[in-house]
């Protein structure tokens, strides 16, 4: 996949990624030993062989959806878990993901202040992922330097989650809620780093299952690309996805990952076709949802 | 330093270590190539070679406050950096802090949802460190997982920077403000977690520069320990965190990150002399907060 020469801004990159791939979609790279094909499982506990075998199996997945979709999330923790060699085959993950002309989101909900942030913001940068999630806990601090070097971010706004209800939905003086007054923050920061898309490179993460929410998100953000969480096994349907876009049909990427990452298997079928099957099924889906598609899959 | 026998809740242990030390004081490990001492600076720009440095200069550290102080906090993000080399590195550093004797808080920040937050658990598990801090925008699903497996956790509260007012500083419609229902959340949440001190293993981070904040929140969460970052470099006094412990003279642990790693050196003296100076003046500073204390320092 060859990108626009002109693009550089990340959510222009990202747009771009998706228009080629013909939906808004993402997949999630959320890799857990238990439930790896067997062929793929470690064949004893040490963290070395679990990150060879999730780094082989992630691998497997950007071949399996190459062409499927332009994007992937990259769930920091599921490397992580595994110390230094997870970090090693994170890193590997992510290279190869741009290698195939991905357009890579570090997942990893990071946020810190002062100089921590540039950190991490930096170990973002090495692993030449365009974007990172980021909590907005910390205010401005926890999100800023994620903008900086031509990087973009998601702050968390209105999570997939049932226990997030108990921060996000609670009503301020003023009205808003709390994830209202983080989605205005986030417009305010986001309204300096516009693209050429009209989309800012800070986006907001704003779950499939808050349908009522996000049609309040949507119109506070009209700037920010939403990444849409939640999708498939968490309960999310194409129907619940709709509000996350603009009325021009633009502005979200929705993102699937275990329904995706480990599939009902037809008899005799390989873990990489019963992939690239979901994948193409997801994207389908969502593309529906959106504007016709010419679904060119399988 | 040997820890009293029957001690396994991790604020038994935090609380033993501390009482040991003679100061609810705590180190923050957070090294910056920029500033590591002369001898230490990496002689190349790769991951390896500055990982190395960090790990030399955060081990010195370690021996130079030995005996002056109980725990110490890892800042994450300062070996992230530096890819799977500074997952090494920190992996080096806290299996060091423990085997010293110290009580390691894992400063990541983390909080994700479902198995994604007890992958991060597990991370932490790995490097023995007894507390991760963890932040509460995603509710629950955020937090309990770093409270199994007889580990413990402090939730963000109030942070100590200006831009965490942007959220935290919000009034509720109920008349609490934004930081006061996470207080509430982090007491309800760790009113299971109780050890023989009275004290909760879900603690909560309260800056040294919210002052007014820490009256009202320490009454919120009785059974709390209170991490208090902001001493020293970002502006806290003693004074400011007389109000982070109970009337008792008990419930909290304050942290001294940059002024403590990189203190002014009187002529000829060694860095690591400088850091012991540092430190046991901020061990008596804050000794002196909460009761009068034998300074057997220097």
């Amino acid at each position: 996949m060859s990108t626009s020469p002109a693009a550089t801004h990340p959510t222009d990159l990202l747009l771009d990624a998706l228009k080629r791939a013909g939906s808004p979609v993402c997949v999630g790279l959320d890799p857990v030993l238990e439930r790896l094909p067997e062929p793929l499982k470690p064949q004893d506990a040490t963290n070395a062989s679990a990150a060879y075998a999730i780094a082989a199996f992630s691998c497997a997945v950007l071949h399996a959806v190459r062409g499927t979709v332009g994007a992937v999330k990259v769930q920091s923790a599921c490397y992580e878990r595994f110390g230094a060699e997870g970090a090693a085959a994170l890193d590997c993950v992510c290279r190869e993901a741009r290698e195939l002309g991905f357009v890579v989101i570090f997942d990893a909900k990071r946020a810190d202040i002062g100089v921590s942030t540039e950190h991490y913001a930096a170990a973002s940068r090495a692993l030449d992922a365009q974007f990172t999630t980021c909590s907005p806990y910390l205010g401005a601090d926890g999100i800023e330097p994620f903008l900086a070097h031509g990087q973009g971010a998601f702050a968390l706004v209105r999570t997939s989650n049932l226990s997030g209800d108990l921060l996000q939905s609670l009503a301020l003086a003023d009205g808003r809620t709390v994830a209202e007054a983080v989605a205005d923050l986030v417009a305010a920061l986001g309204a300096k780093h516009i693209g050429a898309s009209g989309f800012s490179s800070l986006g907001a993460v704003v779950g499939a299952t808050k349908r009522d929410d996000a049609v309040k998100l949507r119109a506070r953000m009209p700037h920010a690309i939403f990444l849409v969480p939640g999708y498939g096994t968490q309960g999310g349907t194409a129907d619940d996805v709709r509000a996350c876009f603009r009325e021009d049909g633009r502005g979200a990427v929705v993102n699937a990952s275990r329904s995706i990452l480990y599939p009902r298997r037809a008899g005799g079928q390989s873990f990489e076709d019963a992939i690239r099957e979901a994948a193409c099924t997801f994207r389908d889906e969502v593309a529906a949802v959106v504007r016709p598609l010419e679904t060119a899959c399988g």
